[in-house]
């Protein structure tokens, strides 16, 4: 007999396990379900707004008529007319693909997983802003891939921090395999990359000899209307993310990645290893909703229930908030990036903002590194204007006790996690004191 | 600049990538697209069967009552009235598990994947019948685990030759993570373990310290309407793969795995981490399926239409086939393993057959060390019953012009690869000699 027959066979995992642990966020969702927490933690999109009639005769016509293609297996690179219709969404950001580089996955979250599976060796250094999305983060750890954060201003990744950071990564021998990006209305810092920094940071990626992926799940969630020019359409290396999570329905779990040729029949291979393909039911729902619903007027709904719901947010961020507060104002997107008064950590705080009825995400969830002790993020999509008021009438009495507490004994609540915020340049973008 | 800017950032690739290789069977399944060519190749299940008005009807209510949940994120682990109603389905086959232990997965190929990313670093051995199912080695081969092949008889994987594998590999120090293994109507082999085997085989990997991963998609699908007690009814160690891709519907990509508790927490956050969550919308039609229409009866009628399937096979084989040819009699699911005369390689002959319209999965593909050259997997789950009939005869036709060639000039059209076919135990299961 073996040795090893001691050990129990199901618990000698991979050492890739040891980088996985459950996101704050993760821990969030079960809170956020109690209907007396108002939660500004969760970025589930609203709904609300969605035809469910018309969507219901939609998908009964699909199993109707279609049933036996819709129902059965489909390719691993996904339907092709949604490919086809994916470039025509595309389009809008300026970029010009050929449907065979596109390859549909079960949300962008699966594409983002499954280019860190074919470019990441354990050890490979990725950089990402920071913050950073935190689905990102757990791609990353998951395959031991190690994260360098690029700070951000109010017009986004700063470029001369990007290239300060290449240069000293290079003086150490080391090229990272990516950058990771989310240009448009940031998640979780809300801010947006400026137009005219987006060829810089092409420029600076390429000199270095540096991929590029762009995450754009929001890029047609702007409030003013306006679109910006997607990284991809100024440079076909650009590995492209997108999703229809926020701009039709999240639970059918539908995106996509638009890769070089080069990329792509790996990407193929991945995804085939991964379910061997995605669902050709929910595949085949979303094409039907493109070709035969108004899907731009439904952006343009979405957009503008999501523009009052920020609108109550900053409002009562100002009405509320105790002095020593500062955010950013979104022009699109799901999220506001608060920091708060030195002294006071976001994560510690949290369990008395649950007690008190109100829950968000804290900072530290959306860095590798230990940085965010100061920060939270805060969701405006998924609550209604009025609860997005009580909520933060509710934060803001939260840290008005945390900073009686400071006053009155003249130390913090307890001592900040992790380094100093503002060491490696600004780390609330677009900061707008009240 | 650094000097690796000269490379293309987007073509330096993860060393896993290097496993990655396009099976045989998706070359194949543009070939099976192909209306004039009759498809034994590939493992789509027959849908006919479904009844497409009433789920029609089901899924417009669904969308219509429940819309802003089904199509709204849900949780990473699954919808829980769809995971009780697994365990119901699992205890068809002696299984008594908690709910809280199952976690869905998009397709049963997900949850193979997600565990092996759990168990497996670079290096690992696994155990697999062989052959083996062409999806799991893929997903080996992309985490970089080597398989080490155990032969099968008529009465499924032979537990000596299990001691015997893990005898040796312990005299090398090697304890593999975990014996993958598809018990019933085993795809490609056609061959059912035989009860007597399971507890003889549990024991052998608890002796050698191995985790048993028990992969069962046709379980249901017998064709006497006897189930055989899972692996998983008489060891709660064992990891259970389940899916209702065959018994009700792939397109929905709904899958599951029932784990361990001290496995469940890691399989979680590899699932978060590769898709988010799993669709809740085809998750909750699945449920409304399960609770509102008669599955057991739809699962019976799936099965005759495969018997008749199966039967016009192996009439068409006995009537056509040359002599030397062997094959098995499988009791249920989808296959029949097929050994042709030797000197006849059938991967060199696939061309051959396409252009004779008749397309087979060639036997390389399911070992992940080159045997298989003399076998191929027929498949008789989709084709009707006449189209098997004119496929075998075809099939027939390619193989009398192989064996025409060989006898004329004294030698195999071309030399067969890999070590000779039975060097490591019977590699035909349950020869059946016409």
């Amino acid at each position: 007999m073996h040795a090893a027959a001691a050990a129990a066979p199901t618990e000698r995992f991979a050492a890739r396990t040891a980088g996985m642990t459950a996101s704050e966020i993760r821990a969030l969702f079960a809170v956020a379900s109690r209907p007396e927490v108002v939660s500004l933690a969760g970025g589930m999109p609203n709904l609300a707004a969605l035809p469910l009639g018309a969507l219901a005769a939609e998908v009964a016509d699909l199993v109707q008529r279609e049933g036996e293609v819709a129902l059965q297996y489909g390719s691993a690179q996904g339907v092709p007319a949604l490919r086809e219709q994916i470039c025509e969404v595309m389009a809008l950001e300026g970029i010009r693909a050929d449907p065979d580089d596109v390859v549909v996955t079960v949300g962008s979250q699966m594409a983002l997983d499954l280019v860190t599976r074919i470019f990441c060796d354990p050890g490979d250094v990725v950089l990402a802003e920071g913050p950073s999305y935190v689905g990102a983060l757990g791609s990353f750890a998951a395959y031991q891939a190690r994260v360098v954060h690029i700070a951000m201003d109010e017009h986004g990744l700063v470029p001369d921090l990007l290239r300060d950071a290449l240069r000293t990564l290079a003086a150490q021998g080391i090229t990272p395999k990516f950058l990771y990006t989310i240009p448009n209305f940031h998640n979780p810092a809300g801010v947006t990359l400026a137009v005219e920094r987006r060829a810089e940071v092409l420029e600076i990626c390429a000199a270095y000899g540096v991929g590029v992926v762009e995450d754009n799940p929001y890029g047609l969630l702007g409030f003013s209307g306006r679109t910006y020019p997607a990284l991809r359409s100024l440079d076909s290396s650009v590995v492209y993310l997108g999703s229809f999570s926020k701009t039709f329905a999240s639970g059918l779990r539908v995106g996509w990645a638009l890769v070089p040729p080069a990329v792509r029949d790996r990407l193929v291979l991945a995804a085939e290893s991964a379910t061997l393909c995605p669902p050709s039911f929910t595949q085949m729902l979303v094409s039907r909703y493109l070709s035969g619903h108004d899907w731009h007027s439904q952006i343009k709904t979405f957009a503008e229930a999501y523009r009052d719901r920020r609108d109550a947010l900053l409002d009562a961020l100002e009405t509320y908030l105790p002095d020593g507060c500062t955010w950013n104002v979104p022009d699109g997107g799901f999220y506001v990036w608060l920091t708060v008064p030195e002294g006071v950590d976001t994560k510690a705080m949290l369990p008395r903002a649950v007690t008190a009825r109100v829950a968000y995400a804290s900072g530290t969830g959306f860095y590798a590194d230990g940085f965010g002790s100061r920060q939270l993020r805060l969701s405006y999509c998924y609550p209604t204007p009025e609860r997005i008021t009580e909520g933060v009438r509710r934060l803001a009495g939260v840290l008005e006790a945390e900073l009686d507490v400071m006053r009155t004994f003249g130390t913090p609540t307890r001592p900040a996690l992790g380094p100093a915020p503002a060491r490696n340049g600004p780390q609330s973008p677009s900061p707008h004191t009240p």
